[in-house]
């Protein structure tokens, strides 16, 4: 059994701040900032891809709701919504999570975001090989 | 009218990839990776945090669906699926909008994620104030 399923049964102990029948949501015991907070579906599955198009949606119905919650409770400025799907994304877990993190002006967190460039027609390209592959 | 709903009315070009009476989807111009995409309601809010639980379930609902046709597509070997909310997160267009970020193994890219500690009982009390929020 994967630690968030452990987490879930109650055989590893956590600090939840929200359970239904759905999913459970848990403090990070090594936040990005104090607060960070995960949401976990419960029934086990390995990334967010692995998910129905509704249990997505059930999902996000949670985090929104976790979101708002966090921002209020912490009077955060802000709140990184992550989710990694796959080790080359930085998973650790592999069990589908949604992280909400707090952020705070001048929190000292630097995502180090870069922006590349299109050449020519290389950006129509993507669209067209994704689009394709949307409308299977 | 902001930028997002100047594409959406398509007043600014884009190079969409999805679209229904929901959201739009269309290529990021500045990607993290060749592939990024943003996915947008039509309807303009400034963060996620201002949309209703309803309206969070149904933009992730596209996401889910996207992300797996993003994936496909480019043969990625992972995902950042990356909503930031508020200047404080990194924010730069205030109408929501979720990142799909294609990723690959040593593809140069280091989000700079950082694990802080609690000490002695403060997990719980963060723990106990989001809950009191969350339960409002």
């Amino acid at each position: 059994m994967c630690i968030f399923c452990k987490i879930i049964s109650g055989e590893i102990p956590s600090a939840k701040v929200y359970e239904d029948d759905f999913c459970v949501a848990f403090m990070d015991i090594g936040p990005v900032n104090k607060g960070h907070v995960l949401v976990v579906p419960k029934k086990h599955a390995e990334t967010f891809v692995d998910l129905s198009e509704e249990e997505a949606g059930e999902l996000f119905k949670r985090v929104n709701r976790i979101a708002k919650a966090v921002k209020k409770a912490l009077d955060a400025d802000g709140l990184n919504i992550i989710n990694n799907v796959g080790a080359a994304s930085g998973q650790e877990v592999f069990h589908v999570h949604v992280h909400i993190i707090p952020r705070f002006e001048n929190d000292g967190m630097k995502f180090g975001w870069r922006k590349l460039q299109y050449v020519g027609d290389e950006i129509k390209e993507y669209a067209e090989t994704i689009k394709s592959a949307i409308e299977g």
